[in-house]
């Protein structure tokens, strides 16, 4: 089918082609004229701005924004308000706020336009890996739709099938998902990336076990030396903690073993906050979840004023003045 | 090759059975004589004790401990330093807090018995799936064994190659690694426990908070109702979160998708304990391990003296006295 | 002066009180006319409805609203919008998102109406002992209404003064601080829970470590019993942990040694919440304020839906099926 | 009564002092003369060894030894071991692993030898604050030195009494407690030192939030300038958080609003890791204790091998590259 795609950064262009190797065809925009021609270079149909490239597409348009999240992602769905008729479908594949998508769903339903908020997992492998979808909206889009989703989302490939699961959706086991109503896709990707945290942060807490395992603080027979990086590989095969995070690990570990290209100030996206904040308003106790968050906070800190009020109050009853570093 | 095998549980059993179908040949013994009985019914030759066991194997003899961790172990090593001679090796394949390798391996080395520690992870699956192994020891002993390790990893299997490993030790991607000294097998078989309650952890959350996202204490336009076992099954493909654990995840949500027939009162093993203590040892900071293991300390304690001091101090400033349960 | 006050439950009658205890003269209204008239009884002047009560005051009038935070507050504080004249100011002294006093104060500000929020702590024990104000606001207000505030606080007392405080506000020092512009008040009340949060759990987790000493787990002659009440006794005087709370932590331990009365089903009202969102907003890590939080969630929780996830898990690779409670 | 030190730092040459200002003979030694003039100077018998110091002292008896954990002390009271006589007693009042006090008093109990483990709280402030005493052993010796305690402790000052205390040993109320049996005293004051953590991670993360309530993250008009100098000052009254550690910061906000001189890199003794191994080892779940001995841990680390891991896993899927400082 035809689909336009606004946004042609790693991931909008990404899905562009893998929808055209699957026989679709796309109408694209970018604000940026040389990311449009790459990918116009791959056989998409390239428009000047969003009004043209909403001209182009045959009623009834489908329209999938791929920009980053905040106020691009909200000028481009506001844009599409104006552009789309009744019975066209604007999509957002980026990673909203899933407060956000009811918000707009309504907006956008008084004009007659349906709205999905698609939560979008690959990175930069999706183009040949496929694209796991979370989707939320109502059912029509979603059904119309159902080839896009086919063709980008992995498919059932080698991985074993998961038994009694005869009857569902299976659509389910090719790797895309209708969550439900308005801000069920993005709410699902949420937690995917409140979780991807969590799992990340018990990796690294694991690697920097092993790598202090020989630490001159313990007794000389107690200090064990471990490759790390060999340890990374062999947990690959056999081992409860196989897994996608495990495998992109030991890639980076063979290639730098001691990790000394990488800064280890880490970021965070929005995801992670918001699945504390959902954690805090229904009541759900998420301890490792946050703790992974504040971890990445700590590794961006550098003598914060609460540390250095545990030395004030340390030097007030202890006489302990803690050295400056360096 | 022939090797010895102590205890005879759903572990010590599928070890052996796993290294007969790879052509090895196993002398087995159990308390249980059924045990004995059901091994040998596989092929094995059974012993009426651990001294016929030693006393049926060619030197240099290896024997294979595969027994609760404590006492257990802790005595059948004992055993076997009395009964094997120079040049025999003893293998521990239990969750042994790596420490008191240490200090068996002193003992044995002091009487020239090689000693093995093995980290075994692979559970009920292993006997298809294989076991990753992690070892401890002396060099010779363990390339002597590399048979018997050969037969119960898994394995290179379908797993794509990690890029850049050429020239290191091909067993490694195999799913069996010589990890270091003594103590080191089960010291990276532990931090591996730590990493998969942290990975399990993060996943519980991630669902309780899918779960609770229709919760009456949000406004009504914010609830939102997500088919949980749908969701553990379209993570499967292409998301960055795919794994082992989320695999029996989605089986087990496939079959009861409110879990139902689980209590929720979550044991912990000894290893997630060491771990933690060994993050306390070495001053490394580790949140979301200890997060993980605290949480299923709180899944088993009912209005502990804590949290009962909780609500004596806010009885104490602010008169409200908590309702007690039911 | 003169003040009116809306919400006559156990914190605006002991303000009432206190304010008419130093001379003050207040004009009270509560929905329940026997708390008006338990006020009145004590000197106050009852109203019948809070447009009486504005009637009742001269101007520039002050009205103190001391309700539940949320709807109760919010629609009162509306109502004092079309109540009040120009001049006069509208106080929430309860509970309030600081985020919510700034719309309000826009809101009231366009009418020519002044606001302040006070953050107002205290407790039960106020009325003895003093209420300790934190203020947001325009500085005039603030000025104007200082006899009020200097009569609610709790004075110098004995508590020895901070060194080099010399040539600071002398108010603060009596226990109110005038803490910023709108909002100010409340935010600075919603971190003080917060910290309160953090130093109950480590209170409790200290009592929970000392009651569990002598815990069977642990090896014969590792087994301490230890006289709680006398612990917390103990450290009242010339510890570093002295605090109100252990104060109030050794009275309900001396007359209920095991806490037997309380039911360990801990609460939360808004603002520890609201300080973990604050942390994550501005990206503050705070694992301690958080993880007070989050254990007074898991004191509420019964087998939750993540917990028996876990054991689901644990099932799936290990075999293990934990027994159902009882 | 007489009593002899070991050990004249900051804590040992102001026991001394506070017992001779209350009547009490000490006799002294430290391995550095210097220290020794010092007490000597104010009243102190100086002993040129343990040897002299135990010969000058008159059976039954007492020696306080107040030195380093660890090697130091473990030194002292093995000599203590050979110098003393049947119904003398050896004093740990330092900060020892409260596992080591049962260890000790048994080999010290074989020869006749009592042994009490004093925990002593108090820090620079002692002298004229006097010391919390958390005191185990027998309760012979206990009752023998009772005046040296009574000497030692606060007293009740003008702190008010606990309610139903009547009928309980009033020395309690006096600021000194025994306890329990070998170990008790030593395992109460590192449950302490947990507390103290706690609560201090607990005010840290407080002030943080405070300072960073003007972040330029935040939307203009939820921006708050906070005189976090003058909010510590105001909680000192009336607050639910009143505390001496609060008391502490104050002073120390009051002097550099700013805490520049403070490094914020933290230390952390042994007590802090023995609680949280205390937790470990009775399975009490302790998230708040052990996450303010993590956030310690993370002041201290730059750029960790795990954060390093988490900046390589995010390259791995999405294509970041986390700048490097700088």
């Amino acid at each position: 089918m035809q689909i336009g795609i606004v946004g042609l950064g790693r991931m909008g262009a990404n899905i562009a082609r893998r929808l055209m190797r699957a026989g679709h065809r796309c109408v694209v925009w970018d604000r940026d004229p040389a990311a449009v021609a790459a990918v116009v270079a791959d056989g998409a149909t390239g428009a000047a701005d969003m009004a043209a490239l909403v001209g182009t597409l045959a009623a009834p348009r489908a329209v999938w924004v791929m920009l980053p999240h905040g106020e691009p992602t909200e000028q481009a769905i506001a844009a599409l308000g104006d552009l789309l008729s009744p019975g066209d479908v604007a999509i957002d594949g980026g990673n909203t706020q899933w407060k956000d998508d009811v918000r707009r769903a309504a907006a956008l339903g008084a004009r007659g336009i349906d709205y999905l908020d698609i939560g979008t997992s690959g990175g930069v492998w999706g183009l040949e890996r496929g694209y796991c979808l979370m989707i939320g909206g109502k059912p029509e889009p979603v059904a119309r739709l159902a080839p896009i989703f086919d063709a980008l989302a992995p498919g059932r490939g080698e991985i074993p099938a998961t038994p009694r699961r005869e009857g569902r959706a299976p659509n389910v086991e090719q790797g895309w998902l209708h969550c439900g109503g308005h801000g069920a896709g993005h709410l699902v990707k949420m937690v995917h990336n409140g979780i991807e945290y969590g799992m990340m942060q018990a990796l690294a807490e694991g690697l920097d076990l092993l790598r202090a395992a020989d630490s001159p603080d313990l007794p000389e027979d107690h200090r064990i030396t471990v490759d790390v990086a060999d340890v990374a590989e062999v947990w690959r095969r056999g081992s409860v903690i196989t897994s996608w995070l495990l495998d992109l690990t030991a890639t980076a570990l063979a290639q730098d073993p001691a990790l000394e290209k990488y800064a280890g100030r880490v970021g965070d996206s929005g995801e992670g906050r918001w699945t504390v904040q959902q954690a805090v308003e229904t009541g759900v106790a998420a301890p490792v979840l946050t703790a992974a968050l504040f971890a990445r906070f700590a590794t961006r800190d550098d003598a914060r004023f609460g540390a250095r009020a545990l030395s004030a109050m340390r030097a007030g009853f202890g006489g302990h003045l803690e050295p400056k570093k360096g």
